[in-house]
């Protein structure tokens, strides 16, 4: 009989936990037992699993007696706090914070990527940020190719990063911004007629009230985008934008790597989009770099740009697989290429990233085409 | 007495004409007779200039008699086909549309940046496209100081650059979506609290039933983004894109000046913004470029991130200044920088600029800060 594993997920009523618990069932990873953990206001909800609800319990150190693997995403303070204490009860974690992906010995894995890395891992391992695994997805081909020089990345982020309270943020900042503008604007007129005098632009620029509930983002996301995903650091970079950087580094195996990112947030609610701008030591064709993608695991390249077909975040949204497009030569550089990416960040940007490390970690066959 | 001018605004009732009409009046453009021209289509509208409103008049060739100064943004095809006509009647013509931009007798100009190239015009002036415009503003000063060797950029381009009609898609796309959403999720529950079971994520990443109406833009805008600004070309850009480069070079005179974008629509009604990367030939210190742009004309620094400072496109709408923030090194190169700019596409991007080359050419003082 094949081993079956007591798994618990950390943060099971978050954004990333509800996804993981949704793709453990979808994979059927094999779950023996199951226990769903959260903090202590938490506790007591039910959530589903494989047809059937579990209580949610509250976290704590001996929610780990008897767990093989914890699948951690509840932020860096409980992955700090607790993840070390889960390891020393024997399960093994992925955790999904950032608390410990830079640590020298806690390998930060992406499957496609890096899963040679696993090896010699010390009950801790941890799954990359969202938009550095998207990105990587489709550059570690090219660069096994022809060994990237550097990376320049603008990025399309989703409120769903944030967590489900941003995406609660985009919902009722957009209602509100709606019933706003309805209210000035009484009697919009006819489709596509704005009635005479009446300014369309003023009213729909303008920043709509201040909420009174707690902003989760920092800036109204509806109808804007906001150039800040994470804090800020002394060198006037984002958190987000310095993981960028260093996960890519470690992932890649190369510590150097020149790579410059700066991370917006966009009012859409899942998935994360990016133009990345690559340059190889090696030539690189735009064509080659097709075909290395066309048969890269957890790539879809969808690529047809004069008949519309090209990745767009809703399209992504849902699919495990990273949607690459736009691909072409950039002519301002030698070797240049750039691409358009979107993918999922609730699910390869995190909840399946981490599942597939625990298929890893267990041995287990995916259905992906890993090249392993 | 000082002199007056017959005006004319041809697209009179578009957003950017729309705008057009607002600016003139704003900065007391010495009108003497203004006529609005637009298509059979809106003939007999009234449009408001200055307090009173104006009939608006088919647009024919015999239009331009008697008219001292015409604003063109109707469109490339009428431009072709009436900015030549309004010429030869004796016109002035600053044309809004791609028409003639890149023809080597037709001045291409950002009064910030090369009013210089107004002298030995023929009749005809072209407004540059809206994206180049924004990112140039900024970028002028900072080639002066150090030449620029290259420039790469990603956009965040609002559905208003595509007219009116983009703006009632997003209007009416997210009406739809919000009522599709609170359809199924009946109950939607507690702010920031999903009810049991119900996946807001699966929910609100489906794309929206398609709309019966024509849609302007080429795929849903409501709650997704699209890597596409205007038709796609055979080297697989865009032609928004081609035009960054192209009008790039020709208005800062480096007819070779590498210069790459990725030009993308995201769900913003007015307001372009830019992440934009270059290099210089020589040295060029944070410090000193963010001293060039305290005192660059038509730019307004926002830059302590820390504290929340930093260009948002609701905040750029309605005002003539480029925003500009998120001043950094970009340590992935040398001489590398990296800054974030909202500017308003109707505004600085088409109408006040427009304005802003009709000053120029009647010798009349602006209330902005040119370096000329």
């Amino acid at each position: 009989m094949k081993r079956r594993y007591n798994v618990a997920v950390v943060g099971a009523t978050g954004a990333v936990g509800t996804e993981m618990l949704r793709v453990l069932a979808e994979r059927r990873f094999p779950v023996n037992r199951l226990r769903v953990l959260a903090s202590a206001r938490s506790a007591g909800r039910r959530v589903p699993f494989n047809g059937a609800t579990h209580a949610v319990e509250e976290l704590r150190g001996r929610s780990f007696d008897g767990i093989d693997l914890a699948l951690f995403s509840a932020g860096a303070t409980r992955s700090l706090e607790f993840a070390p204490e889960a390891v020393r009860r024997g399960a093994v974690v992925v955790d999904n914070s950032s608390a410990f992906r830079m640590a020298p010995n806690v390998p930060l894995i992406v499957p496609e990527v890096n899963p040679e890395a696993l090896s010699g891992h010390r009950g801790l391992i941890a799954n990359p940020n969202c938009s550095t695994i998207i990105m990587l997805v489709p550059l570690a081909p090219l660069h096994r190719a022809a060994a990237l020089r550097r990376i320049v990345v603008a990025t399309y982020q989703s409120v769903s990063g944030a967590g489900a309270k941003a995406m609660w943020q985009l919902l009722n900042e957009t209602k509100k911004a709606l019933r706003h503008y309805e209210a000035r604007g009484s009697g919009l007129g006819a489709q596509g007629k704005s009635p005479k005098g009446f300014s369309m632009k003023q009213l729909l620029a303008r920043p709509i009230a201040h909420s009174p509930q707690p902003r989760v983002l920092p800036a109204q996301i509806a109808f804007n985008v906001i150039p800040q995903v994470d804090v800020f650091l002394d060198n006037r970079s984002t958190r987000e934008e310095l993981k960028m950087v260093n996960e890519t580094r470690k992932i890649l195996g190369e510590p150097r790597l020149p790579v410059s990112a700066t991370c917006v947030r966009v009012p859409v609610f899942v998935s994360h989009s990016e133009a990345v701008w690559i340059e190889t030591e090696r030539p690189l064709s735009r064509a080659r770099a097709a075909a290395l993608l066309r048969r890269a695991p957890g790539v879809k390249l969808i690529d047809d740009p004069g008949r519309g077909a090209y990745p767009l975040p809703i399209q992504a949204a849902g699919q495990d697989d990273v949607l690459v497009g736009r691909l072409r030569r950039d002519e301002s550089v030698a070797h240049g290429l750039a691409l358009w990416i979107s993918g999922d960040n609730l699910r390869k940007g995190a909840a399946t990233n981490a599942v597939q490390i625990a298929e890893l970690l267990t041995g287990i066959r995916y259905r992906t085409r890993f090249g392993i």
